[in-house]
C-alpha cells in the first residue's frame, strides 16, 4: 500500500488563547498534535501534516490540497474567520475525490454546512457526562476492531435533533448520562469524495488520547481515502464538461 | 376521509397465562384491548377490530385481511406457533398494499423477519429502566405532535445491534438508563406496502396507556395506511404478470 | 383542505429574448404561464402566483416567501444573475419548511446546488429525442395516477452521471432514444423542507402542456407542501437555539 | 492479499437440456464455466469452484459454504427445485458474512427473494435488443475501471418496475432499444453479509464473455467479499444471543 497523505487542520484558538487552561496537560501539542499522534500510531503507512487557521491561506494552499488524500477538520470558535475562498477550494477538492473527516464542533464549520446544505445545528450542553458510543453497522470498515460499546468517561453532551441530510450510512449512535442520543458517526458521499462526521472530541476532555477513538479516526481515514482515484476538480466555468471526464 | 379499517393482532399468551400477574390492573382488556382503545381515542375515523392467536386462522382469514387497511402485530412468547400459511398470506397482503405496524417483541415475529430477511435480533434485559425516545426526523408525519423527547418511566431495555436492513426512514432513537441506544422507530417499504416498527410497549409496563405513545401509534397507522390504493396481491404462479398490473 | 399557496418562478429570459422563436406558439404566456395553468387544472385548491427574475428581488421578497407553501423554480440562461441574498433567503425558507420543486435546467441553479452541496452537473445534448419516463416507486404519492411509462415525444436529452447526493427517494428514471438514462424524478429532505427535482420540461418542446406531466407537477407540489407545519426559519446569529425550537 | 474463495452456482438446466441449441458455441463449458473463466482472468488471487443443482445438496454443503467467501448464483428454469433447507443454510451464511452475487434471472431465486422479502418481479421480453449500461455511482468500487456506458449488443430486455426494497446503493442503470430502463446493478447489506445484484447475462447471448462484464463481476466479488470477517452464523434456537457475539 502506498503512502496515505493526511492533513490535520485545527483552528488553533484554544491553543493560542490557553483556554481551557488545563488543555496542555493532556494535549501538549495541541488538539491537532494529539490527533496526528494517534493517526501515526494506527496508520503506519500515513504521512501526517498539520495546518492551522493562522497559516497563510490557513495552510490549505492548492499545493497542500493536491498532496492531501484525507483532510481532518477541527474547528470551534473561529468558523466565521475561515476564508470563503479557501472553503470553496477545499469543497472542490472534496467533490473531486479528497476524503474529509469532520470532527466534533466542526459540524458548524463552513466546509461541512456548505457540503451538506443544511444548518447542521444540534443540541448541546456541557456537564462532563459519560458518552456511550454504540456501533449500529457492525461490519462497516469504520467499525473494524472497535468494541461495542466504547465508553468515553467525560465528554460534552451533543443531542438530537442534528439537522443533517439523511446520512448515506449511519455507523455510530451515542447516548449520554442525561438521556440524550446523537448520531455520532455518519458517512456522506458528495461528488467523487467521501465524508465521515465523528462527534466525540472536545477541547476540555482528552478524548483523542483514547485508543478506541484513535482507531475509529484511523478507520475513518482509510475509508474516506481513495488513493487510486485521479483527483478531478470541477471548474467554475464549465462544471459539466470538465467534471466526470475520466468516466466518459 | 373514509373509514380506516384497523386490525390489532395479539398472541394473547400473557393474557391467557395471567403472567405477569399484575397486567390486568393496567391492561384490563389485554394488550390488544389497550392498543385498540388508544387508537380509538386518537383516530376517530378508524374502525378497530382485534384478533388473537387462538382464533381460527389466528383471526386473520382472507376475508379479514381484505377488509384491513392496517394490521398491528404484538407477539412475544408464541412466534413459533403462528401458522406459516397465515404468515405467508399476511405477507402477500402487505406486499399488495396493506399497512403493517410491528410492535416491541414482534421484532422476532415470523411476519417481520420474513419481510425483512434478516434475523431482527437485538440485545435486551429487563430492569424497569427509563426510556427516553427522541425524534430524529422532526417533520416526518409519524412524529407529528410528538414532544421531543418522550419519557417512558419504566420499560424493558432494548439495545443495539438491531439486525435489520437499513431502514428507509429512521424516525426515533431511544436511550435507556444503563446507556443503551436503540433505533426504536423505523419505516420500511416492501412491495406496495408500508411497514412501521416501533419498539416501546411491553407486557410488564403500561406503555400503551401513555398518550404520546398512543399518538405515535395513531400517526403510524395513518402513515402506513394507503386507503385509496387498490390491493394488488402477488400470485404464486405468475408474480410478475399479475403483480403491478395496475401500473402497466 | 385549506388553500395551497404556490409560486412559480421563471427567469423569463427565453420569453424576453424571443428565443426560441417558436415558443409563443405552445407557451403563449411563457414557461411560467404554462406551468401555472397546468397546476390550476390539477390542483383546484391551489392559488398560483408567478414571479420573474426581472421583478424587484426577483419577485421573491420575504413577504412572498412567507406566503408561499411551495416554490417551483425554472431557470436556464441566467443562473449567475440570481442575487445571492435572494438565494440565501429562499434556502432559509426551504430549511424552515417551504416546499421546493426544481425543474429541468434548474439543476444548475444556485438554490439547488446550494441546498445539495454538489455540482449537480449532468450530460446533455439536444436532438428532439423521445423520452420515456418510468416509475420505479409505484406507490409513491408523486406517482399517483401516472401511467407507466409516460412517453414524451420530443425532449432535450439528459444523461448520467448526474452529480447529486443519493436521493432520499428515487421516483422516476427516464431513457432516451440515443440510449441515455437519467434519474428524472428524485426527492430530498433538507432541514424541515422537502425538495422534488423533475427533469422533463425544456423551452424548445411543449412538455408542460402534456397532462401526465402536469399531473406529476401537481402530485409533486402536494408532496413537498406541508401546509400545517409552522415555518421555522434558521437565523444566522444563533442557528441552533432558534432553529428546531418548536420540537424542543 | 490472501486467496479469495469463490463458488459459482448454476442450476445447469440450459446445459443439460441443450436449450438454447446454440449455447455450446459461446459457452462450451456452460454458463458457470464462462463465469468462472472470466473471474479467473480478472481476479488472479481467487480460487474458483463451480456447483450445480444436480450435485448432492446442490453442491452447497456446509463444508463448501464454510470455505466460500463469495457465492455467485445463476438460476432460471429450476428455482422451485432448489431445496428449502439448502436455501436456508445459504441464507444463514450470507447473514453470517458470506458475500452473494445474484445474476440475471436469479432475481426470482429462492435465496434472493428470501433475503429481500419482496417478490423481486420485473417486466421482461426477449427481442435481442441492445442494452446500454450506465454508471450512476462512478466512484463505487464496483464501477472501478468500467467505461461509461457499457454497450451489450444483444440481451434480453428487463424493465421496471423491479419489485425490490430500496437498494443500499444503486450502481448501474440500463436502457434498452425499446425504451425500457432497469436498475441493473444494486447492492444490499443483510446481517453481516453483502449482496450485489447484477442483471446482464442470459443463456441466449454471450454476455459473460464480454470483458467489461467480467470486470464488473470481479469488482462485485471483491466488494461483497469480507475475507477478514469471522463467519458468525445465527442459530435457530437463540438468534440474538449467539448472533453478533463477536461485536459484544
Amino acid at each position: 500500500m502506498s503512502q496515505l497523505r493526511v492533513t490535520v487542520w485545527n483552528e488553533g484558538i484554544h491553543e493560542s488563547t490557553k483556554d481551557p487552561a488545563g488543555m496542555p496537560e493532556y494535549y501538549p501539542n495541541g488538539i491537532h498534535g494529539a490527533i496526528a499522534t494517534g493517526i501515526g500510531e494506527h496508520l503506519p503507512d500515513a504521512t501526517v501534516r498539520t495546518a492551522l487557521l493562522s497559516y497563510p491561506e490557513h495552510g490549505l494552499t492548492e499545493t497542500v490540497l493536491e498532496a492531501t488524500d484525507v483532510l481532518l477538520w477541527w474547528g470551534h470558535k473561529a468558523h466565521a474567520q475561515v476564508d470563503d475562498e479557501v472553503v470553496e477550494q477545499v469543497r472542490r477538492h472534496v467533490l473531486g475525490g479528497m476524503g474529509l473527516l469532520v470532527l466534533h464542533s466542526g459540524h458548524f464549520s463552513k466546509i461541512f454546512t456548505r457540503l451538506l446544505g443544511t444548518t447542521c445545528s444540534l443540541s448541546w450542553r456541557n456537564a462532563a457526562e459519560r458518552e456511550v458510543l454504540w456501533t449500529v453497522d457492525p461490519t462497516h470498515p469504520i467499525a473494524d476492531g472497535i468494541p461495542n460499546p466504547v465508553v468515553i468517561p467525560e465528554q460534552e453532551t451533543y443531542g438530537e435533533f442534528f439537522d443533517i441530510p439523511t446520512p448515506d450510512e449511519l455507523v455510530f449512535i451515542s447516548s449520554f448520562t442525561g438521556g440524550e442520543v446523537f448520531r455520532s458517526g455518519a458517512t456522506f458521499r458528495r461528488g467523487r469524495g467521501r465524508i465521515f462526521y465523528f462527534s466525540p472530541g472536545d477541547e476540555r476532555y482528552p478524548v483523542y488520547n483514547q485508543p478506541e477513538i484513535q482507531r475509529i479516526l484511523a478507520n475513518g481515514i482509510r475509508w474516506v481515502a481513495q488513493p487510486g482515484l485521479p483527483r478531478t476538480i470541477p471548474t467554475v466555468s464549465n462544471p459539466s464538461r470538465d467534471w466526470f471526464r475520466t468516466q466518459d
